[in-house]
Parts: structure tokens; C-alpha cells; sequence
């Protein structure tokens, strides 16, 4: 608890200097339903509208151009990624001018699989398990000497996620609170780490699926997950990773809020149904968990002006999650 | 042909003075992947984001504000429609604290029903028929001595369909043509009024469903609709009504492009669904068409900056398009 982190808010700036030419600065949405909805006042942070359609767009632009600054002469990147970092990071290697492998585990969707080729990389599957993907990208990276950019658990890459937070607290400077979507943890650090700086009385508030666990490790300030490491199964596609990272983790442990929000699949699919159908935006059901989470009773109700990450909108749209999840009925939805 | 327009800038900007505290500026959206697409610059204005979900709030919000207005005493408003005008005049009616009546056809889909109601209104169906839907909302009118809101033909509706130009023209002046959806012909006489008078060399082009045969009329100056009117088989469910209006038609007839670009299903059904994919907004088969003309060879190659209106995002989440058209292969669409 009492090391320093080794990211600061002057890699964010960094970060943002570095990637800001090739990164949309993302609007924020307001609605008055969700505002009735809600009883608050929500900012929703519209990543979906980011390039590459995510977030991951940010932290890896920042991870692939500091390496290509580093060692002008790196032959190549390789990552391991479902779906939204493998796609952000095909994206920074083609605005980097370097070669791109990603390492995909078999099962992700070809909706995915298209739209990291389309950025000119090339596909390599493994099998679907965390050690499989990090085994396989280790090989290809010792084979190829391509650098590996790591989905969460790299400075480099939590300083790009950061770059949110610089840009929503100039466009909502008085924030109580913003909520972020957990899976590895690179985001929700380098958001913590600006607002910490810039705005140490706004809380920051992680949303997990049901399934992930973080709370209890969260308040012992150590991991408590079982090993091995193990995907869980929820609709949240991009929040598959239960524990969160050896770098990120210990962010996570000092400047983020202890008590943590968890959804439902069903709360989920029903929230960003809700969101398309009166907000007119397509997010995927990893930001449809963060919308569920600022519409929930758990938040406490002091919290009045809270910002609210939508951190994608990829998904497949011949398989709806609401049409594909369990109890569902559609009308009750709405 | 010689007549003058019963209607002018000078209405369009004082129904803008009228209803602009009770309706969104909406934003205008690019997308480097449909510019790309286009060989064009594409400006999408985004009335997919205005209040009630489509372009109609501003028509009716106008309409219903004057009628108030001339008449304090009115006892309320009617109307007729298969759905975004029916929200529009319920919320326009709340806005003027007035009571609603709707008048839609058997076979309007519970999602637009419940969101008329949600605003209060009554409704009371018809049988869906065009000459059903105008003698029940007469007898409506007779009997309660409500006002009718014309969904198009109607010169405040049409000014207030207007404004969409006046700020679009304001946020991109330079445009050299526009993309409109045609039905009744309310928006795009509002538009092209408006257009007339602030920048006459940017041309004004309908988008009409296949089977609406606007173009012969068009180009003949005079109807040439077979009676009675009737509605369109279309998935632009905005868009089925084949005939024009009375006041609507002469001002096309003066004021549009005597080209008129045709869509299929299949054609909007896939340039909906491309539309959500890439650009991450929630757009309605109507507005999936003008994209869908957007994108199209049919559109003169001169034309370099081009308004796209995306006339709503009012749909049955549970019933997407791209899944009910005929033809339309999801693989070939994305």
C-alpha cells in the first residue's frame, strides 16, 4: 500500500500528447430519461464512438508508438486479445507503420476476427484459456521479436486508458463519481490515477460481471481469486478475465472506490437494450453493464453528477444479447 | 409552377424561435469509414437523436405551439400516423399542455404505441387505410373539437420540418447537396424551402422506397399517382405513404431535384445495419435508405459534400431489420 505506482498523472499527458492525432477526443451524451431514470445527473463517456469502436483504441496507441519511440527499429507487435484490444492494437501498428500479430482464442466471433484483419494484422488462435493465449503470443514474440503489447497489465497501456478521465473531467470538471467496467484493470487505473490528482474528491467506482469476484480482494488488498488464472462466463465479451492484473491490481487497491458493483447478464442485456432504444447508441454489453450499474440501488444516492464509461460498442448484430440471454423477456425491458 | 410557396425562410425561422427551447440542436456525425465508402465528405444530421426519437418533434411541436397560440381556448389536438408523428404531436401536445388524441392503424407495433401513450395521449385505432385514418381522425375532431396536426401537409408542420436545414447550414455551410427522405413530403419541402433562400446552388435530392414512383411526377410537374392513395410495402416504415401532399407536392415540384434515388429493402436493410456497425448509432429503416443513397452510384459524382438526414431511430429492437428482409445474407452486409 505505501509504493508509489509507477504511473502518474504526467504519463497521461504524455500518453494524451502522444496519441491525441490518432484518438477521437469522445463526446459526452446526456439524456433526460436516464437522468429521470437514474435520480442523478449521468455523463456518458461515448468510447463506443472511439476509433476501432472501443477504448482499447487509446491504450494501445500509447503502448505500440512509446515502443516504436523506444527501439525505432522493433520489427513488429504482437498481442493476445477477444476481440476490442486486438482490434486497437492492429489499428496502433498500422499508425505506427509495424507488422501486427494477434493471438485470438478459437470461438471469437468472425465479426471480431474480420475487423482486426481489416486493420491489416494477422491472426493466430489458441486455445481459449488465459494460459494458452499468453504461451502462444510469448512464442510468436520470441520467434518474430515482435514486442508484445499487453491488453492491461503494462504502464504504457493503463496511461493511454488514463487519457479518459483528462478528457472527461475538462468536458464535467464537478464529477462525484465515475463508474468503469473492470475486467483486466488497465482502464479503470489510469482513469484512478488522473482523477486521483485532478479531482481526488470524485470517486471511482468499478462495475464488474456476476462472477468476477473482485470485492473481496478488493477490501483485503490481496488477491483472493483461486488460480489458475480463468475466463468467466458472461455476455460482458470484454470483461472475460477474473483477475485483474499484477500491475493493475495494486492501483486498483489504493485509489478505487472498495465497495464494488456487480451485474447481472440479465441486468445487462436489459440495460443496453434500454440504452439503443432511448439513447440511440449502439454499445456492447460490456457498457450496458456500467449503464445497469449507474441505474442500480447499490449506488449510493449522494452521489449526484457521476460519469459513466461506455467503453465499446462491437458486437455481433445478427445475435442480440437480449435475444440470446436467459430470462429476458423482452417487454419487460423496455 | 408560378404560384408562390405558401410558405418561406421567414416562417422557418420563427417556427425555429417557437420550438427550439422544446427540441434538440442535434449534432452532425462523420465517419472516416463512410467518407471512404463514398468517395464523398458525408455530414449525417442526426435527428435519430431528436427528442421523441425522429425529425417529427420539430414539425409538430411547431404546429401544435401555433395552434395554441392562434387559439388559447383549444380544447386539444388529433392526429393521425403510423408511429413518429404520433409520438411527436403526444409530445408536442404535452409541451402545449394540451390533451392528444392519436388515430393509428391496426398493425402499428406495440413498441410505437407504448411511446405515444408514454406521453400521455389517448389512442384510438383505424383500420390502416389512408382514407380510414382521415375520415377517424375527423370524426375525432368533430366530436371533441380537438385541432388536427397534419403529419405533413401542413404549412406550420413543413416549417417546422425546416429548422432541420437552418441548422444544418449553419454547422456545415458549405454543402453541396442533401439527402432527404420523402413520404408525405413535409421534411423535404421544409428543407428545401430553406435551402431556396440561404444556399440555392446546393441541391436538394429525394430518397423515396422503391414503389413510390415520386420521379415521374416530379419530372411531369403533376400527379401521376394512381387513386386512392395508398401505402407502400416498404421496411421504411417512415415512408409508406405513396402519394405526396397537396401543399407538399408543388413545392417539391419547384424546389427538388427532378432525380429521385430509389432504395430497395435489401439495399436499406444492409446500409441500416452497416450504419450501426460502424458508425455506432441507432438509425431506423427510413434513414438506413438515405445512407443507403449515400453510398449509392446514383448519386452524381460531382456532389463532394453531401447532407445526410437521418430522419429517426425509432425501431422494434426485437424485430431488427436486417433479420426479417428478404434476401438480405448478414455476411454480405457488414
Amino acid at each position: 500500500m505505501g509504493t508509489m505506482s509507477k504511473v502518474c498523472l504526467e504519463d497521461i499527458r504524455l500518453a494524451y500528447q502522444r496519441i491525441k492525432l490518432h484518438v477521437h477526443r469522445t463526446p459526452v451524451i446526456t439524456s433526460q430519461y436516464f437522468n429521470e431514470q437514474s435520480g442523478r445527473q449521468l455523463f456518458f463517456k461515448a468510447e463506443n464512438l472511439q476509433k476501432t469502436g472501443s477504448f482499447k483504441a487509446r491504450g494501445a496507441c500509447n503502448c505500440v508508438l512509446s515502443i516504436k519511440e523506444r527501439n525505432p527499429l522493433v520489427s513488429g507487435v504482437v498481442t493476445h486479445s477477444s476481440g476490442n484490444h486486438g482490434q486497437a492494437t492492429a489499428y496502433a501498428a498500422r499508425v505506427a507503420g509495424l507488422a501486427c500479430t494477434v493471438v485470438v482464442p478459437r470461438g471469437t466471433s468472425e465479426v471480431k476476427a474480420d475487423a482486426i484483419r481489416s486493420y491489416g494484422a494477422e491472426l493466430i488462435y489458441c486455445e481459449p484459456t488465459p494460459l494458452s493465449r499468453h504461451e502462444t503470443c510469448a512464442a510468436v514474440a520470441a520467434e518474430t521479436r515482435a514486442a508484445v503489447v499487453h491488453p492491461y497489465d503494462d504502464y504504457d497501456t493503463i496511461a493511454g486508458q488514463g487519457t479518459i478521465a483528462l478528457e472527461l473531467l475538462e468536458q464535467v470538471p464537478d464529477l462525484d463519481a465515475i463508474l468503469v467496467a473492470v475486467s483486466g484493470g488497465g482502464m479503470i487505473s489510469g482513469i484512478a490515477t488522473a482523477v486521483n490528482e485532478l479531482r481526488p474528491e470524485c470517486k471511482v467506482i468499478a462495475v464488474e460481471p456476476d462472477g468476477k469476484h473482485l470485492g473481496p480482494s478488493l477490501r483485503a488488498g490481496r488477491r483472493l481469486w483461486l488460480d489458475p488464472p480463468r475466463f468467466i462466463s458472461t455476455l460482458a465479451d470484454g470483461c472475460t478475465t477474473q483477475q485483474c492484473g499484477r500491475l493493475t491490481f495494486p492501483i486498483l487497491c489504493r485509489l478505487v472506490e472498495p465497495t464494488v458493483l456487480t451485474v447481472t447478464d440479465d441486468q445487462m442485456a436489459a440495460a443496453t437494450r434500454r440504452f439503443w432504444q432511448r439513447a440511440k447508441h449502439v454499445i456492447e454489453p460490456s457498457a450496458g453493464m456500467v449503464v445497469a450499474a449507474a441505474l442500480s440501488d447499490q449506488l449510493p444516492a449522494e452521489l449526484r453528477r457521476v460519469g459513466v464509461v461506455l467503453c465499446g460498442g462491437n458486437l455481433d448484430l445478427d445475435r442480440l444479447p437480449w435475444l440470446s440471454a436467459g430470462g429476458a423477456a423482452p417487454h419487460a425491458l423496455g
